[in-house]
C-alpha cells in the first residue's frame, strides 16, 4: 500500500494525478460530484470560480473518488494488482479529517483478515514539570513498561508521555496499557492535566460549565494569548466573561483599577500589580475567577532586579487573591506560552483543590 | 554527510549518542564546558539538577562538540573518513537557531570548494486572495519563471508563493530572481504584505512606530488572537495600547459604550456592532487607529441569516469609522485565524492607502 499527499491542488504545480494516470496508463475523467461539490464551495461564499478549478473534478478512470469535506480537492483510491494507493490533499485541515473519517475506516475493512498484531498508543499530557524531573518521578523504566515503549516529549508548555503498547488482540493491548497507566497515574498523575488530544483549556473550561462558573483574564506580558486559548474553545461563551489586554500602565490603572501607588512603589511587573489586575478584572466583569499575568517578555527591557523571562501570574476568586513568580527563559515567544500555560495550570489546581507546587 | 535530530535528551529514550559510539567504536567522554553550561541553566531558574542530566555531557570522544543556545543537549560533530556526521536536538526551537547559526557556517567552511550549483529562494507572502485566483492573475507561469520552479503554498491564512532559481554562481542566480520578483510584484505586488518570514502584524508595527501613531483593538469573536499576535512582535509596547476582549454583550455595552439599542436592533453580530466596537476601543484607549470584530466562529450558534463563519471587521480612525462583512467556513480554529488575518490586512491597506478590495 502506497499513501502519498500534496501535489492535487488547481495550480499548474499540482502534478499528482497527471503522474498517477501516466503511471497506471489510465486516463482521467471528470467527476460530475465534485464538479458541483467545488461549484459550491465558491458558490457559497459568494465567489466566481477561476476556470482552472474545473480541473479539480478530474479524477482517474477506474478510481474511486474520496469526499473532501474541507476543500475542494478530492482524495483518490485506486487498487491494481491488489496493491492500494491512496493520494490525499497536502493541506493539514484537509488531509488529517480526510484519512480519519474516510481512508481508516476503508483501509479497516479492506485489511481486516490479515491483522496480527494490535498497537495501541495512548498519551498522558503534563504540565509544570521538567522532562528529567518527570523521568526520576517514574522511577525505572523498563519496569514500569516492560517490553512496551514509553517516550518523553518536551514542548515549551509540557511533556507528553506517549505510551506504545502491541498485543496479539485488543484485549491483550488494552490489559498491557491499563497497567502502565495506572503506574504513571500512581506516580506522576497530578501533573497529568489529560489525555492524548485534551486541552488544558478545554479540561479548564469543563469544569467552569459543569459548576456554573464564569472567568475573566487581564493579560500584560502574555497579550491576549491565554484568552485566545479560552475562545479557541466551542462553546466557551458559556462560562468565558472576556480578557483586557493593557498592555501600557494607563490601561492598567482605568480599567483595570491598578492604582499608580502600587506602580509606582512596585512596578508594573511585580506581586502587587498582578495581584490588583486579577482582583481588578474579576470585579469589572463580576466573574468568581480571574488570572493575570505580567512580565518582562524580551528579548529586552529587563534589568538585574527584575531580568527578561520574569513572570508574575496573579489568580483571584472570592476568598482569595495572590500571585506567584515564575522565571522563564530569555526568548519571547516562549516566555509568552509557558506563561499561559501556567496561569492556566494554576485555575486548574484551584479548580480541582491541587496543590500549587511550581 | 549526514545530518540526524533528536534522541539527545537526558532521559531513557535517548539513544543516540549510544547508538553513534557504538557505529564509531568511540567511548563518550564527559565535556566540562557543556556540564557547566547545563547546571548554569538549571541553578539560573532556581531549579535543582536532576542527576540525570549530567549525562547532558557526555560526547563521543574525538567529537566538535556544537553550542545549544536554547536547551541542554550539545549537538556533536563527527568527522570519519572525510565524512561529516551531525546529530542535532529535535526540539525545534533548539535545532533550528542551532542549524542556522552554528552549523551551517561550519558547513559552508568545510565544502567551500566543492560549489557547483547556487540555489537562491524567496518566498512572497500574501493574503486576501485565493490560490486559484493569484494563479489566474500571474498569467502563464512558464512564461513567468521560465525554468525555475514557483510553487504555490496556501494555508488557512493566504497563500506563499515560493521561487527557487538556480544558477553557476551567486549572481547569476541572483539576477534570475530578481527578473522573476519584478514580474510578480507587478501582477500581484498589492496582495505581497511581506517576504520570506515577514510577519504581517510585524510589517504593521514597523509602520506604526515609524510614523509615531498607536493601536488598540476590540476583539469578540477572535478572542484575543488578533491582541497575542501583535503582542508577539518584540516592541510591540512603542505602538499597541492594548486590547478588550469582550465576549459577553455586557462587555460591549460597559466597556466599549456599544449602545444596548444597537445590540436590541442589530444584533451582536452586525455591521453596526463592529463599528461601534473599533470607535468604543479607540476612544476608550485613546490611540490613532482601532480594529474590532464580531461574528461567528462555529461550529454552532448560527442561522440562517447569519451562518457560521459570518464575521463583521470593523475599523476606525480619526477621519472613518467602518465595518466590512466576511463569509468563511464552517472550522472554528480557521475562522478565528482568518478574521484576525483579514482584520491585520485592512489596517495594513488603511495604513498604506490601499484599496480594500476584498
Amino acid at each position: 500500500m502506497t499513501i502519498i499527499t500534496g501535489g492535487l491542488g488547481p495550480t499548474h504545480d499540482d502534478i499528482t494525478k497527471p503522474a498517477l494516470v501516466k503511471f497506471f496508463g489510465d486516463k482521467l475523467i471528470t467527476d460530475e460530484k465534485v464538479l458541483e461539490h467545488v461549484k459550491n464551495i465558491f458558490s457559497s461564499r459568494n465567489l466566481r470560480m477561476p476556470e482552472v478549478n474545473s480541473g479539480q473534478a478530474l479524477v482517474p478512470y477506474g478510481s474511486k473518488v474520496i469526499w473532501n469535506a474541507n476543500g475542494t480537492a478530492p482524495g483518490i483510491w485506486m487498487e491494481k494488482n491488489d496493491k492500494v494507493f491512496i493520494a490525499m490533499p497536502g493541506v493539514p485541515f484537509e488531509m488529517k479529517p480526510m484519512f480519519d473519517n474516510e481512508i481508516l475506516p476503508l483501509l479497516r475493512k479492506k485489511f481486516s483478515g490479515q491483522i496480527k498484531k494490535i498497537l495501541l498508543q495512548k498519551t498522558f499530557l503534563t504540565t509544570g514539570i521538567g522532562e528529567s524531573t518527570l523521568s526520576e518521578m517514574l522511577g525505572d523504566i523498563k519496569e514500569l513498561t516492560g517490553e512496551s515503549k514509553l517516550a518523553f516529549l518536551p514542548s515549551s508548555v509540557g511533556v507528553r508521555l506517549r505510551v506504545n503498547v502491541a498485543g496479539k488482540n485488543e484485549n491483550e493491548a488494552g490489559e498491557k496499557l491499563k497497567e502502565i497507566e495506572y503506574k504513571i497515574i500512581a506516580k506522576a498523575g497530578e501533573y497529568v492535566y489529560g489525555i492524548n488530544d485534551d486541552e488544558l483549556e478545554k479540561v479548564i473550561g469543563d469544569i467552569l460549565r459543569r459548576r456554573k462558573m464564569t472567568l475573566s483574564v487581564a493579560e500584560s506580558c502574555t497579550g491576549g494569548m491565554i484568552s485566545s486559548k479560552i475562545v479557541s474553545i466551542a462553546g466557551s461563551s458559556d462560562y468565558y466573561a472576556g480578557g483586557i489586554c493593557s498592555y501600557s500602565n494607563k490601561e492598567k490603572i482605568s480599567l483595570l483599577k491598578v492604582s499608580e501607588a502600587t506602580l509606582i512603589k512596585y512596578g508594573a511587573v511585580s506581586e502587587e500589580t498582578a495581584m490588583e489586575m486579577a482582583k481588578g478584572v474579576r470585579e469589572l466583569m463580576q466573574t468568581d475567577y480571574a488570572i493575570s499575568t505580567t512580565g518582562i517578555a524580551g528579548p529586552s527591557g529587563g534589568s538585574e532586579e527584575k531580568p527578561v523571562g520574569l513572570v508574575w501570574i496573579g489568580f483571584s476568586d472570592k476568598e482569595k487573591t495572590y500571585a506567584k513568580d515564575f522565571l522563564f527563559g530569555d526568548n519571547r515567544e516562549r516566555n509568552i506560552q509557558r506563561a499561559s500555560q501556567r496561569a492556566l495550570e494554576i485555575l486548574r489546581r484551584e479548580l480541582l483543590n491541587l496543590q500549587i507546587k511550581f
